[in-house]
C-alpha cells in the first residue's frame, strides 16, 4: 500500500514555494518559483499545476497524493479565494481552490498565509504543544494568525486576524489600507524605517542614517547600526517594541494566548526588538495575566513554516471528517 | 419519566440571582438575594444551597435537576474558582464549583459573568443564529464575552475576554486595575461621568452639570441632559462612542464577529451611544470589514440573560460529552 503524502504551498509577493509533506510531518521535497514569473491568472495557475504535477511524479510510485494545503495573502478559508492581495497587484480575485480542483481530485484547503504559518508553528514549531497562540510575521507588513483552543480563528467570513491594522496611534501614520495609525505602519520592516526618519526629524542628532536615503535603508541596516551603538537606531527599536508590546497586550486580553511567536525579518533582530516588546507587553497586561505569556522567536525557517503549516491544516481537515 | 431541568445563576456585586431553566430554554422560576446578605464565604455558600434546594423542591415531583450553570465576576471556567472579583471584596478565592458539588451531584459549570451573558445572547438573545459574537456589558465597569465559531473564548488559563482593560489611550486615565488608559475608564457608566468632568474642565462651558457633584452624577442623568440639549452631555457620548468604536474595531480585526451586542446601563442611552460608536467603529475597520458587522442592543433583560446563558452553557457541556 502506498504511503500518504500532500502538498503544502505558500504564495508570497516574491516567491511561490511548495513541498511534499508526509504523514509524519517530514518535508520530502520542496521547490518554488517567482510569483511574478507569469503575472496573469491563467498562466500562474498553469505553472502551479505543472510544477506540482512534475514534483509528485517523482514520488508517485511510493506515495499517494491525498491533499493540497495553501497559504496565501488575503486567502479566504471559506471561499477558497485570494482577493486583492496587497503584494500581488495582478491578482484581483483568484479562486485557486476551484481552479486546482480541475486538475487534482483531492481535498484542497486555502487560508491566509499568516494562518498557515501559525498552524505550522503550533504543529511543528516554537508553539508546539500550546493550543492558544498568536503568531506575528514582521515582514514588509505585519501579518497575524490567531489560534484559540487549537483552532485558527477565521471569523464569520474567513478574514479574521488582521492585527497589522489595529489602530495603535489614533490619527497616526498613514497606512496603505487607507486608515491612519495601523500597527503595521510602526511594527514592520517598513515601519521601523519610518521611525528612523521620524527620529532624525525630531532629534536632529548624529546618526549613520543621516547619510542614507529612505529607499536604500533596510531593517537589517538598522539592527546592525543599533548593535554598533547608533542611538537613533537603538531608539527606533525601543519605539517599535513599545507599540508592538501594547498591541500584543491588547490582543492577549481578548484571547489570552499561552505563546506569542514572532517571525520575519524584523524578528531576526533578536533582543533589540524582543526586549522592548516584552517590557511594554507586560506593562500593558492586566496584573492577573502578567509573567505567564511567552513571547518567543520562531524555530522554523520562514518558507518551511508556511509549507508545513498549510500541509498540516489539510491533515487536520481530514481528521475532522 | 421526569423532565430535565437545570439552574442558571448570576453572581453580581449587588445581587445574586438564579432560576430554573428547562430543556426548551424556558425560565420556569427565578429568584435572588443581596450578594452582601452574608458577606462570608461559608455563609454565602450556605444561603445558595438553601435557596436552590428550596426552589428545586417545588418542582422535583415533575423535574429532575441535571446541572447548574454559574456566571460570576472573575469566574474561571477551568478551575471553577471566583478570584478577587472587583465588586465583591470579601471573596478572595472561592471555588464555588467544588463547594456546591458537596451538595448537588450534577455537572456544575462556572464562568465569567460576561461570558455567561454572551452565551445567553447567542442562544436566546440578540445574537441568536450567529457563531462569531462579541458581547459588551456597559455597567459600572466594562465586561466582555467573546464567542468564536460558537464557542466562548476562555484562553489558556480561562481568563480571556478582558476588553475593559485594553489600552485605548496610552498614558490615559488611571484605572482601578493599576494600569492607565483602560477602555473601561472611558466606556462605562463611571467612565462617562469622568468624561463629563473632563469636558467641564476643558470647556468651562454652560452645563446643567456645573451644579452637580461627581458623587451624585449618574449616567442616566447624562443621557437625559443630552436629550434635553445639554452640549457637554451630548459631547460626552460622542467622546465615549469614539473610543468604544475604536476598541470594538480593533477587537473585530482579531476575531471578525458577525454581531456585537451592547447591554447594561449605558447601552440604554440608545442612539446617543450607538450612533457615535458605530460611526467610529466603521472608520477604524479595514475597508474589507466595513458595513457588515452589526452593533446592536441586547433583547434580553440583564438578569435573565445571565441566568439563561449560564444554564445554556451546561446544556452545551452535556452535548459535548
Amino acid at each position: 500500500m502506498k504511503k500518504k503524502i500532500l502538498f503544502g504551498m505558500d504564495i508570497g509577493g516574491t516567491n511561490t514555494v511548495y513541498g511534499l509533506v508526509d504523514e509524519n510531518g517530514m518535508l520530502i521535497d520542496h521547490s518554488g518559483f517567482k510569483t511574478n514569473k507569469k503575472p496573469q491568472i491563467d498562466a500562474y495557475v498553469k505553472i502551479i499545476v505543472e510544477e506540482l504535477t512534475a514534483m509528485y511524479k517523482k514520488y508517485s510510485a511510493d506515495y499517494e497524493l491525498v491533499g493540497i494545503g495553501i497559504g496565501a495573502p488575503n486567502g479566504n478559508y471559506f471561499t477558497g479565494s485570494i482577493k486583492l492581495p496587497p503584494n500581488i497587484p495582478w491578482i484581483k480575485d483568484l479562486n485557486l481552490v476551484r481552479e486546482l480542483k480541475k486538475y487534482f481530485d483531492v481535498p484542497i484547503v486555502l487560508t491566509n498565509d499568516a494562518n498557515a504559518m501559525a498552524y505550522g508553528e503550533m504543529i511543528f514549531g516554537a508553539a508546539k504543544g500550546a493550543k492558544d497562540i498568536i503568531v506575528i510575521t514582521l515582514g514588509t507588513g505585519l501579518g497575524s494568525g490567531i489560534i484559540v483552543n487549537g483552532k485558527i480563528v477565521y471569523g464569520y467570513e474567513g478574514i479574521a486576524g488582521e492585527l497589522g491594522h489595529v489602530c495603535v496611534v489614533p490619527y497616526g501614520r498613514h497606512c496603505a489600507c487607507g486608515k491612519d495609525g495601523c500597527l503595521e505602519t510602526y511594527a514592520s520592516a517598513s515601519g521601523i524605517k519610518r521611525t528612523v526618519f521620524q527620529l532624525i526629524a525630531e532629534h536632529d542628532g548624529k546618526s549613520v542614517f543621516n547619510k542614507i536615503t529612505f529607499d536604500r535603508l533596510t531593517s537589517k541596516m538598522i539592527s546592525e547600526a543599533a548593535l554598533d551603538g547608533d542611538k537613533i537606531a537603538f531608539e527606533a527599536f525601543e519605539y517599535t517594541g513599545n507599540l508592538l508590546g501594547l498591541a500584543l497586550a491588547n490582543a492577549s486580553l481578548i484571547t489570552q494566548p499561552e505563546v506569542i511567536v514572532l517571525l520575519g525579518g524584523l524578528a531576526k533582530a533578536g533582543d533589540l526588538i524582543f526586549r522592548p516588546t516584552i517590557k511594554s507587553f507586560e506593562e500593558y497586561l492586566l496584573p492577573l495575566y502578567r509573567n505567564k505569556i511567552k513571547i518567543i522567536a520562531s524555530t522554523l525557517k520562514n518558507d518551511s513554516a508556511a509549507i508545513m503549516g498549510a500541509a498540516a491544516l489539510v491533515w487536520n481537515e481530514m481528521d475532522r471528517k
